[in-house]
Order: C-alpha cells, then sequence, then structure tokens
C-alpha cells in the first residue's frame, strides 16, 4: 500500500483531522472538539489518542504514514516544533507540540501556522493550480495570509511573513489592533467591512435600506451589506467599492512586489464571490504595471475549509525520504 | 588551486569585470566600455575576448571556473539565457547571450538582471550579512530591486518580482512612465525627488534657497536638495520628509509582506546616507506592525558599484557540483 500523509486543522472550536495520499487526495476525514480547558492542556492528549484511535478503526499502524502536518494559531518555532501565545486555545507557555505528537503516535510531525498552512492547501489542490508563485489571503474576523515563491512557504526573520492584514492602504485611516493606522484589516475583515460602512454612514444622504439599519442601531453583519449591494443599494455598492478599492490596492502591490501567478481570496468575505473578486480585480489592475496585471490573476479559493487540512498534510511530505 | 568564479555587470556605458573566489573576495577586476553600435551586436563578442584574453593574461584556463554570472539590463529568461528588450544596450531582438558566452569561453554561463543581481550582492557580502531574507531597494534615475527570502532570489511568474519601483505609494499621486499613478519612482527616484520638490513649491510661502532656484527655472537636482536639507533649509528639508515618507511607506508594506531581516537602500540617493536612513526608518517604524518593526532593519548599501560583479559572480555558484 503506499504510504499516506495527516493533516491536521487546528482551531479554537474543532480540530480537523483528514489522512490523504500524497498526492493530497483526502480519503478519510473526522473532527474532534478543542478543548481548551485546563490551559489547553488536553489538546495535544485529545489529538494524539483521536488519531491512535482511527489508526486502530482504520486497521492502519504508524508505519502506513509518511508523516503529520498542523496548522496551528499562535506563534511557531518551525524548527523546535513549539507554540507559544494561541490564546484561543489558551496556550500562553510554551506547548512542545511536536515532541508530544511524535512521542504519542511514532510518526514524524511538522507544524506550521494556520494562515500560512491554508495558503500551502490552496496552492497544492486549490485555485494556486500548484504554481511556485502563489499569496493565499484569507478575508475573515482578521485577515491573514500566506506567501509561497519559487516553491517555497515564506515566513521572514521573525516569522511574520504573509501577515497582509496588516499592510498599510490608507496612512490616515482607521486605528488597528496592531497599534498603527489604516492597516487592510481594518477595512476588509468582516469587522473591517462594517466599521467602513459606519463611517461612510455619516456623510451618505440618498435613500438606503442598509444605512437605515446602520442609523437605527440595528446589528449589520459584512454579509448583510453585501447581499444589499448584490440587490443595487446605492449605498451598500459604494461600502463594497470602498473595500474591493483597499483590497485592490493591497492585491495590487503584492502584485508588483511579488509578481505570484495568483493572489488567491478565501474566508468568510471572499463568500461574495464573483461579485466580489471582479471588483478587486478591476482596482489591482489600476494599481498595477503592465507586466504584471497581465501575468498574475486575482482568484477565489476553492477549498473552503479543507484547505488547512490538505496545507497541513503537505507539510508532512518533506519527510518523503 | 581553488576554482574560481567570474562576475559581469553590463551596463549602457561600461561592463565591469571580476574575478572572484568561491567566498566572494574580488581577486582582479576590470572594465571595457560598452559598444553599442550595429544593434549591440559586438557586445557579447568583445566580453568573450576581453575574458580570454585576461584569463591569458593571468595564465588561467576555463578549468580554473566554475562559471561566470552576469547582470543585464533588459528582460532576461534565465533557463534559456536570452536577453531581450534592454533599450540602453541597443538589444531590441532576442540575444543568445548564454549560448554565445559558453561556446567563446568554454565555461559554464548564468544571467540575471541587474537590480537582482545587485541584491543578491549586498545579500552576499554587504548590508545583507548573507541572511537568508533581504530586499534591496537602489534609487537611482528610476527605482528598482531585488527580494531574496528563504535564501531564494524571487522572479515571479513573469520575472516582475522585486519591481518594488512601482509600488503605489499614491492613489492619486504623479503619472509614472509605467502608464499607472503614483509608484513609488516618480517620488523617490533622483527625478522624482526633484518631481517632489517642484510640486511642494507651488504652495510653500516660506523663505529657501532651493526654492528660489526651482522657481528661477535653474537646474536643480536631487543632490542638490538633500545637500540643502542637511544644511537646514526649512522647504529641502520639507522636500526630504515627504520622500522619505513614502519610502517609509513602501518599506513598511515590505516588511510587513515579507518580513526580511533587512531592507538595504542603495542607489544614487542613498549617497544621502544616514540622514535619508534614518528618516526612512522613522516612517518605517510609523507603518510596521510591533513583531515587524521590531526584527526587520532599514540598512545602507555597503558595497557601492562592486554590488553588482559580487551578485552577479554568486550567479555561477550553481555550477558548483
Amino acid at each position: 500500500m503506499d504510504k499516506k500523509i495527516i493533516g491536521i486543522d487546528l482551531g479554537g472550536t474543532t480540530a480537523k483531522f483528514a489522512i490523504l495520499t500524497m498526492d493530497g487526495e483526502i480519503q478519510q476525514k473526522w473532527s474532534i472538539d478543542t478543548n481548551i480547558l485546563d490551559e489547553g492542556s488536553h489538546i495535544v492528549p485529545e489529538i494524539v489518542e483521536s488519531i491512535n484511535h482511527r489508526l486502530n478503526l482504520y486497521n492502519m499502524t504508524s508505519e502506513d504514514f509518511i508523516g503529520i502536518g498542523m496548522g496551528t494559531p499562535g506563534s511557531v518555532d518551525l524548527e523546535k516544533g513549539t507554540v507559544i501565545g494561541a490564546y484561543n486555545l489558551n496556550w500562553a507557555t510554551l506547548q512542545p507540540v511536536k515532541e508530544l505528537i511524535e512521542k504519542g503516535t511514532k510518526i514524524p510531525f511538522a507544524l506550521d501556522n494556520d494562515a500560512n498552512v491554508a495558503a500551502l492547501g490552496e496552492r497544492w489542490k486549490g485555485a494556486g493550480e500548484n504554481d511556485p508563485d502563489v499569496i493565499f489571503i484569507t478575508l475573515g474576523t482578521g485577515v491573514g495570509g500566506g506567501i509561497i515563491a519559487e516553491g517555497k512557504l515564506l515566513h521572514g526573520t521573525a516569522g511574520c511573513a504573509g501577515e497582509v492584514g496588516h499592510v498599510t492602504v490608507d496612512p490616515n485611516g482607521f486605528e488597528c489592533t496592531c497599534g498603527k493606522r489604516g492597516c487592510l484589516e481594518t477595512v476588509s475583515s468582516a469587522t473591517g467591512v462594517v466599521r467602513v460602512a459606519r463611517h461612510l454612514a455619516e456623510e451618505y444622504v440618498g435613500d438606503s435600506k442598509i444605512k437605515a439599519l446602520l442609523d437605527d442601531g440595528e446589528e449589520v453583519t459584512s454579509k448583510d451589506i453585501f447581499e444589499y449591494a448584490q440587490a443595487e443599494d446605492p449605498f451598500a455598492l459604494m461600502v463594497v467599492d470602498k473595500v474591493c478599492f483597499y483590497l485592490g490596492l493591497a492585491c495590487g502591490n503584492l502584485g508588483n512586489t511579488l509578481n505570484p501567478s495568483s493572489i488567491v481570496l478565501g474566508g468568510g468575505v471572499s463568500a461574495a464571490g464573483e461579485f466580489l473578486r471582479s471588483r478587486v480585480e478591476n482596482y489591482f489592475k489600476e494599481f498595477t504595471f503592465p507586466q504584471v496585471r497581465n501575468s498574475t490573476k486575482i482568484k477565489l479559493a476553492e477549498l473552503g475549509n479543507e484547505a488547512g487540512v490538505i496545507g497541513a498534510a503537505s507539510l508532512a511530505l518533506q519527510f518523503d525520504k
């Protein structure tokens, strides 16, 4: 039997698992709740237990696997295989994840942060078409990303490469949780879209149902704004245009700097689909020079939730000797 | 005797040559005029002749060399070793450079574009300290650059990676020769600095010698503006501050995206030295999030003119088997 790889996508609510072929085809998948009690001390033991239980169920042993890869929140030390500062897991102190998982499963283990792992997934089996140069941007509660260039995932000197959510798109813009101003995240995350709407609502005088909801203090989501925009609410269209301007500027500068074959948009906000993509692309074209405009594509993510386990599993390919 | 490498920095006026050890120490260097007559058809034959002449002079043969590397203007096809569209060399049509040089010297040959090669040089033996993640920006007649990430020079899907001169720093800014607006090059190249000065002069009402020169239609250079600024001319200081704001914004976003250990500033404008660097760094800090601010350094280039031959020679190391 050909050897397999395991991918784990660890989040604050669930840990997703998959067994894949070395070509990246998912053969089995399952998930467990993430137990963050007791400073997250149950998380790794429960991951080990779940893997061993499943291998037993499928009549497999550690010998059947090349390795395990995992994506995790927090700051990752790639070489040591440790994680620190993953607050949604209650991991405030250093966690020797690699050591514990290798000991518990007898399978080689590698990890990286969740946004990087999702980027690897979309690049390998999704919109990235396994090209050597792909950028992935996830537009969710926050904005994160990962960069693959010349076939390698980039980390930078302190592990911050790919943190495109903190690219400055407006030097005089909104304050960000990171402490500086005008980060992409402040205007294109799910909360950022609503922030842009509230800001523009102060000056907008036309007729708009969504503006009326905002003015009435109703809870309005990014999804609502995109839905009203697709129904041609003029104020919502203005908000979407502004959000896409900032995304197009950021994507344009990523293109001008790195010239990937594709910049892939994923995460909750990207559920707006082609409506979002085409508008980002229009601004992208305005902000790129001709050779980049003609060679770098703006795409939608294709793997959804599975990007994490697939990309995580791809980390295990390094153990294939 | 240990084997050597040859670096060539081909420009529109001269071609610089150096013989280096495999550690990057220059042992011999010379240069020849670039003869761009007859559609640049003499350039490659004269490079071959010059190398063979020198090897003869130094009692060396092709056997003494690992390889030759060259930096060139124009669009480079790395695999084929061809160049096209190098207009300052009169190379409008495809030039089979690798084929001709390997045939004429019997030494393996590789090439890349001039900005990338200078980046490799500064990274290897200059301010980059041979770190795996280094960005080089050259502020000259134009603004170019090169990016090394995870130890690899980045090219992108159409060879445009590192074209930081065309990063948009002001969506409503000056028109650029590339066709779009607000490129870094329009405000921080040698001509860009003067453009910023002329623009600000329209509104500045205070007393300033350099503004008076501009208003009188005198020819003013970027160097003049930096000299007046260092002599505390208030208008010149305002121009320099604006230029450094844009450079700091661009460097900040390179930092937020790639988190290199250093961003190295070179080229003619960087002759302003620490006066420039410290001001760019101040804005860089304003436009980066804390982990990048604390790990990515803004530095001045150290190799000057030699960055090209040193970086070019480093391309030849790929032939060391």
